[in-house]
């Protein structure tokens, strides 16, 4: 299939609204104002701050404070923000939305998001649940920027009586944002990123809090020696904790089974090193190499050395 | 303390040898050279292919296939090479080091260090171990750079009875390489990169085999949703399989003791989660934000979002 990145056209939706204008909502913005995707763009969220900003940006014409406000006149509105808030935001809004309207949303967990939106869905609006996988580790309205989907994947999780064309136009919304796209259920969606997105995301959390809390090294020092590895889960671990707290609330099983298997693959590795085992050591890191290979030419990271880091983490002396 | 960075100057040794000329012996060949620290520079390496490379790429004026060949007449030597090879080189090297040399190494292990190489140490030769808490993810003579070590720490792990000014001109070597210097005591050494650096390797090649032997999620898939997080792991287990073993076979109770806490805190949040304890959750999401702050402050990271691969990452369509 052809990619369609950064390739500017015609408007498919009149009005698009976003709920929830942070690191997503914002990318969502620029990558559609870039793309000429929709004719115009508004906007929701409670924090007054947050709807200054997102107006100061230019990321919406105009913010509201309640969501029902938003989607009046919208045929395209997507939910942005984390999915604890769903099952208020999708009642609220319910009675409001336009006829023909299709409903999506951005959540990192896909079965949850179907249970707590579906439900509220007016006949003759049409929900698809959706998950861009792409992200920084910073949130909030100036965090956004137009490339963040570009080459990534965007997974849809449309009912078994979806819509042909409300699919089809929300699949080539997110291909002019940059994505490709995949389509799966919400069940296996959330198995699949169990393991790609939530459980690295709670052993980098874990083991940033671990170091934090040891009586033998202090933290100062565990910040001073993180060049050798540990600075990488510091970044995972920076990122928004209401999300995260609503993505492990949220998909519970897939992640608990997840790191079930995690924890017994640790303990193999743990004896292993008990016991001096250093064959067993050296096949199960060789192993791991085949992945990263298959990483890079799936264009899903750099082949940089480092992430590329090396240009940008400058030579000055550390701050002791 | 002034950092030296990239700062030409007098020569302070006449011969350095370096004993492997991987990502780290590399390295240091670029960044002597760049700051005019050694008059000329040797090297040993037992594969011919590597030795030719190296010759090649003017990291040496000429590399031996025996260590002992190698440290005639240097009055810098430097171990390279995974530790595991430790003791076999010191024990080869001894009777041929130069009286007056210091004899250092870059091994991320430091009580195994010194255990397998200070008892072949002659008298009148000054052994001073080392390691430089920086690396990528690559290896091999072609993986250095001149830039690796500039406000990174190397920290020195002296025996109480050191030279002074050997262990001087040592720390003067590093800082002109680019680096700060910490001195310490090879245990405590240990136990703080068990948690700043080998136990994160171990949990990341850990993670990337678990993905990998999943009946559930396929390693394609894997593959291709590894831009929520799991990519960051593969680039630090696509590191050398061989080095990484040596490190954990000599740096076993430290990281034992890790792992412990490591999997006592995982236990933890997973009862949250099981609990839907949402509280503790995000309590323990907040906390691990602090310590990204430091590591930016104290210049061991970039500051700019996901590693600032926003960049490199291209726009291309993700090979399927
Ligand atoms: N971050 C990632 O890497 C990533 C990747 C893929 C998908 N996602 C998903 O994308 C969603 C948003 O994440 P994000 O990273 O963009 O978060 P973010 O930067 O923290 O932004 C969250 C946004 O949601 C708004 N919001 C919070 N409560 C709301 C409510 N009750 N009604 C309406 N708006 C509300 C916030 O507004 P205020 O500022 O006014 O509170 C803010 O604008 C989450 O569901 C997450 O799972 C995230
Ligand atoms: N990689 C990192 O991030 C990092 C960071 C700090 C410290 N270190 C430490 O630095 C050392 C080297 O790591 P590296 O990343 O530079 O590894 P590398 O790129 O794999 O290079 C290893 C070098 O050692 C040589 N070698 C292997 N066995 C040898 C022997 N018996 N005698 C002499 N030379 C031998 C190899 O030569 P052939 O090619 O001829 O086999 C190669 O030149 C290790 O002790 C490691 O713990 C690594």
């Amino acid at each position: 299939m052809e990619n369609a990145v950064g390739r500017a056209g015609e408007p498919i939706f009149k009005r698009l609204a976003l709920i929830g204008v942070g690191l997503i909502g914002s990318s969502i913005s620029h990558a559609a104002r870039r793309a000429g995707l929709v004719g115009d763009i508004v906007g929701a969220s409670p924090t007054p701050g947050t709807r200054k900003r997102a107006e100061e940006l230019g990321l919406v014409a105009k913010m509201y404070a309640e969501p029902a406000d938003a989607v009046r006149g919208a045929d395209l509105v997507i939910l942005c923000s984390p999915v604890g808030t769903y099952a208020d935001i999708a009642k609220t809004i319910g009675p409001h939305l336009e006829k023909g309207a299709i409903v999506s949303d951005v959540g990192s967990v896909k079965s949850a998001a179907v249970r707590d939106i579906a439900p509220h869905m007016p006949q003759g609006v049409h929900f698809i649940a959706g998950h861009p996988v792409a992200g920084t580790e910073q949130s909030g309205p100036d965090a956004g920027f137009a490339e963040l989907f570009d080459g990534r994947w965007c997974i849809l999780t449309p009912g078994e009586d979806v819509d042909k064309s409300a699919l089809a136009k929300l699949q080539e919304f997110w291909q002019r944002l940059g994505s490709e796209v995949e389509i799966m259920s919400p069940e296996h969606h959330d198995m699949v990123l169990a393991i790609t997105s939530h459980v690295p995301h709670l052993i980098a959390y874990n083991i940033v809090n671990t170091a934090a809390h040891l009586e033998r090294v202090t933290d100062k020092e565990v910040i001073k020696f993180s060049a050798g590895g540990f600075r990488d889960f510091t970044r995972i671990a920076a990122s928004d904790p209401v999300m995260w707290r609503d993505v492990f609330l949220n998909n519970k099983e897939a992640v608990l089974e997840m790191l079930g298997r995690f924890s017994e693959d640790l303990t193999a590795l743990q004896r292993a090193i008990r016991f001096g085992d250093g064959a067993t050591l050296e096949k199960l890191f060789s192993e791991a190499r085949a992945i990263r290979r298959g990483v890079i030419h799936a264009n899903q990271d750099t082949p940089q050395p480092d992430f590329g880091r090396r240009a940008t983490s400058d030579a000055k002396a550390p701050q002791r």
